[in-house]
């Protein structure tokens, strides 16, 4: 469905010809995202460049009673910038404002459209980082880690983009242009800065964010730990976060992955063995030799075949990098992967990886492990061929046992790609009718036609979104 | 207005006759909390014993229509347990259920009637604590800390109480138990875990919390610093701050409250000096004494008096037990007092605290100040005598001027005592009308009647709440 001419004529004449694009090259890229499914072609994509033009558009799309949604980077891996047929996308990749920085304060206010790494560039020579680190930082964009209220590896320490967002200018579903929360500390009154956050672009549209940054660590220590089992690895897991240290960073990979990466980037990951821990520590100062070798006993304990400690700072980088490019180099041994995205409480790590490589095998499927341990949030990669309907069917099916095995052990569906498309279908199974039923009222307040964003987090009642797999792209997010 | 007998007698048939209380002596005591104002009586006070209990009573209350509010230890500073008049009071106070500590998962699930520090007290043994520190843990109860979201000295680094709940068992305001959140990482769907906690017992009533536990520092070192001037020590605060330094907590005192708490506690206080910083450092193993030295040269810089670092564990238990105790003590040398909340960015420090002091001389009061620093969050404590009506009036004057500083330096209505009672009919000043519409909706969802804790956060039309100063407690929090 095109825009209406007379809705066009406006939209151009208000934002100009160049920002608004409907030829069908246009509608076939923006009918995707990272999550590799698409629905139909959208209506039409805007690219506002101004708050003004934002709040503007999104109130003609609610008078006209067309359904909108908004989209950063497309690095989200759950769907959530994936258009119904007919809606119209605004990219936001012209909000580009950033800084300055506010040393005392801490503080640095960026467009939606700026690229996560941009922030800590920006903050670094003042000692101070944005701490959200998705593995996307080089690609997504500020507005998609408030949208799906992004993680990366060291949520374990600093926590979730919620901590680190302060206040929001956000455009909500009728127009109306809102400052939520602010730039000093508190948030009296129902949190609705809390709630924006991770409302994966269904309960308004960001368009500028006051970002919380964080002094850089004074030293950083960074070690590899290969293990000739899965289970052995997720026990040294559990010891160290049940010893009572805190790394900033707790990631496992598993032996599919390392072979993957290891040729591409040479980190010097371990080859051949069945999982490496990347274990970083932070703050430490002088105490960091004690605290590492500690650890790295640990590790031995449970018959680690190699502890390795990055000798300089190019070393820890390229290890990072590894971990960072792990889910592009699957492209690699797979034409396609499906990227799964559960929490369980980490005590469970031995016993529910096994059960997901049962699961696997059960299928005739491969599944890799790059995830962040010490959070208990998996991410198991299903790989398959997008040509072989058998091997999707098994896909989506193995995909749903896991997902299953995590809520059976006390888990929850998301810990950082969000709901999205994908999962939106299993939210009723998790929660009770009256959570289910506050959860929708709270979105009916914000979202009262439904306009924005629609048939994501919660099933759209007569909607029925026909999905498809396509090829994977490599580069994305884990 | 009494329990109608009908309700009286359901409410004894399921509570048993000793839960249920309407006895003058009760509905005098219940009329107040630590805001040390008062409204109406109360209908009476109801204590359950379990979460069904709980359920059952505010579904009947839901059902006939009576207004009805949770309470926990009442040391809450702006009035949210406060019944209105013909209010039933639900106490919490029989959910005293606590432990075991899951040290891998590092968690403990508790009952909202636990005292904030037996939480800690609990997982001191296994090396951890939990982190939320009012200076009212000592009195203060879970449930009201979740209520109030509760912040505390180590807020700086470690946040506040939404960022240490994982899952709360909640009653909901038509009775319905529902559990928000749960044992593991991640909030997937709009995050009503983070709404819950800071709603002010306006969205449901806690019956039991999955507490976030931290370990416990390696090491911690704390330091008084005394200066001749606010001024000098609220620029050591920002120096502190923008050198990159996260201390734990960054506490300041002025000279007001060093005269008070001095003789009471003997910590060794610096008597004579215009203000006080307590900084405290955590984590730092080794590495401790290279950052003192750096904080006190800082504070030297600008021109500290005395930079002392606390000898051993005694000398730093006593320095806190002195901070947290200040307010209390102020009940020696005035016979009331009233409790700010403003925030500021930290970086207007200098600024705001110097018209607080004229905003005080201007109505002849005296204030005393006792903060978080490094949050910017203010606690002035105007001194005032209740049996003063002038008094009263130019308190309440002087307290609306300070907060309207606070809110033009781009500040906060509160930082961790919530609006409640307090503060509701300031709110419409702070947030645009479409932010407070999108605000009372969301409330909408959870308290369609009105009937939870009526007249909190919100002012209520039509109710004209009736308060009246009463004389001050000692020993309630900050």
């Amino acid at each position: 469905m095109p825009f209406a001419k007379r809705v066009r004529a406006q939209l151009v004449e208000r934002l100009g010809a160049a920002h608004v694009k409907d030829d069908p090259a246009t509608l076939y890229v923006y009918r995707c995202d990272a999550l590799t499914l698409h629905g139909g072609a959208p209506m039409g994509v805007i690219f506002p460049g101004s708050a003004e033009e934002l709040a503007w558009a999104v109130a003609l799309f609610n008078r006209e009673g067309i359904p909108f949604l908004p989209r950063g980077a497309g690095t989200g891996l759950s769907g959530g910038a994936i258009p119904g047929e007919g809606a119209v996308v605004v990219e936001m990749d012209r909000f580009r404002q950033i800084g300055p920085v506010d040393t005392v304060n801490r503080t640095i206010e960026v467009g939606p459209g700026v690229v996560n790494i941009e922030v800590s560039r920006q903050a670094e020579p003042h000692g101070l980082r944005f701490t959200p680190d998705p593995s996307s930082q080089k690609v997504s964009s500020i507005g998609g880690n408030v949208g799906e209220n992004a993680g990366g590896p060291h949520t374990l320490k600093h926590g979730v983009t919620v901590n680190h967002v302060l206040g929001v200018d956000a455009v909500l579903a009728d127009g109306s242009a809102v400052r939520l929360g602010g730039e000093a500390f508190g948030r009296p009154g129902p949190d609705l800065t809390g709630l924006f956050v991770g409302s994966e672009g269904t309960f308004g549209i960001v368009a500028s964010v006051n970002c919380r940054l964080t002094p850089l660590p004074e030293k950083v220590a960074t070690m590899l730990a290969a293990f000739h089992s899965v289970a052995d690895a997720s026990q040294a897991v559990s010891h160290i976060i049940g010893a009572g240290v805190i790394p900033a960073a707790l990631e496992m990979i598993d032996q599919t992955i390392v072979d993957a990466v290891e040729p591409l980037i040479h980190a010097g990951l371990p080859r051949g063995a069945a999982a490496v821990l990347i274990i970083e520590l932070e703050d430490l100062a002088d105490g960091l030799g004690e605290e590492t070798e500690r650890i790295a006993a640990i590790c031995r304990q449970h018959r680690a075949a190699e502890v390795r400690l990055a000798g300089d700072d190019a070393e820890r980088a390229l290890i990072w990098r590894a971990r960072k490019e792990a889910v592009g180099a699957i492209g690699t041994i797979s034409p396609s992967f499906y990227t799964q995205d559960g929490v369980i409480p980490r005590s469970k790590l031995p016993q529910v990886l096994a059960e997901i490589a049962e699961i696997a095998a059960k299928h005739r499927l491969l599944v890799a492990n790059v995830f962040h341990a010490g959070d208990g949030n998996l991410h198991p990669l299903i790989l398959y061929d997008s040509t072989d309907e058998d091997e999707i069917r098994r896909t989506h099916e193995a995909g749903r046992e896991i997902l299953r095995v995590c809520l059976r052990e006390g888990g929850a569906l998301s810990g950082e790609h969000g709901i999205g498309l994908e999962k939106a279908h299993l939210l009723g199974e998790v929660f009770d009718e009256a959570t289910m039923a506050h959860m929708k009222d709270v979105r009916a307040v914000f979202n009262p036609a439904e306009l924005l964003n629609p048939g994501k987090i919660f099933p759209t009642p007569g909607r029925c979104s026909e999905t498809k797999a396509v090829r994977a792209k490599s580069g994305i997010a884990v």
